[in-house]
């Protein structure tokens, strides 16, 4: 059996990657890794749906443990993601997404120069600010660091494989399919199929 | 203004690859390369549509002038690409389909590292078997080594940046247009979407 895909799925804050991300589970066979954190839940958040949450004892123990594919400290807590919700289901052949933040996306392209790589950006700086401000959940100061750690993080947008503009979200989310499409015929992965082609010749 | 895609298309006689094409250029918007050739038309084919067809001293003269992406002598014949049917189309932004043998094909990706290259393969060696019998056109040695040679050509798919497997034609046709869009979207063609994205940030 071949194994699963693993995909490195990052977009700036605003950019609608929980909405493609939704679509693209709705339409095919992913599975959507889940992070690890020391953070507190918050309201309506689950436990091993949202994050695996977990006391800095946890994560530091599991840290010790080389459990983790790749984590980090941001605001006095942790953030990881655990192998075993990467590999145990490569294993089984099914694709990963790894929804990550660019720094963390590094790090796994690094490990992992198999995984494939899509960066979503908006259309423009204007119209991410105008989807941040229509949230109406923050401040114009807060608004306008969002929007400029965006720039920042869409300037390494060439580090990724594929970027993808997230204008239409129908459009966005076929550009998605496309990819997954074209990266499974690839050459490479053509051993087995040209095998049985070549089967009785 | 971008630069067309070159799009090197590749596969053994009775694979489909005229019917797939013609299905590409219903759909899509791409200018099929005709080639060279020294061999004399055969009923129905038209010079600069079927092939460029020329006489020996011309063919030669055009390979002291470097006319030639690529070019090859068989059975007595030169066949080859004139840069004029690829170069001049690239530049005006449009993808140019460069149906070619393999060893032809192999040039070409030397010359053209940035070309994308699809090998289509039959679903089996029986199947590429029936359907040269189908057509009733050649004997049963004639078809053997048509096999054969398709069975060495498809061991070099591997060369090749994708393989396609020509089952059924509409699932071929929409694997082809997957890779044109995927590759379209790949982060190294994305800095002039970058910049528009990052005005006025």
């Amino acid at each position: 059996m071949n194994k699963g895909m693993l995909i490195v799925f990052s977009a700036p804050s605003g950019c609608g990657k929980g909405t493609m991300i939704k679509e693209i589970c709705k339409h095919g066979n992913y599975y959507c890794s889940v992070s690890a954190t020391t953070r507190d839940a918050r309201k309506g958040e689950v436990d091993g749906v949202n994050y695996y949450f977990m006391s800095d004892e946890e994560f530091e123990q599991k840290i010790r443990e080389n459990a983790f594919l790749e984590y980090a400290g941001y605001c006095k807590h942790y953030y990881g993601t655990l192998l075993s919700e990467v590999d145990d289901y490569l294993e089984k052949g099914t694709d990963v997404i790894l929804e990550i933040e660019v720094q963390g996306a590094m790090k796994v392209m690094e490990k992992r120069p198999e995984a494939v790589s899509v960066f979503v950006v908006p259309p423009s700086i204007n119209e991410l600010r105008r989807r941040l401000k229509k949230r109406g959940t923050e401040t114009d100061e807060v608004i306008e660091e969002r929007v400029s750690e965006a720039s920042g993080e869409i300037a390494l947008s060439e580090k990724y494989d594929y970027v993808i503009v997230n204008d239409a979200l129908e459009d966005a989310v076929n550009d998605f399919f496309a990819i997954m499409r074209a990266e499974k015929l690839k050459a490479e992965f053509s051993g087995d199929i040209i095998n049985e082609v070549l089967k009785n010749a």
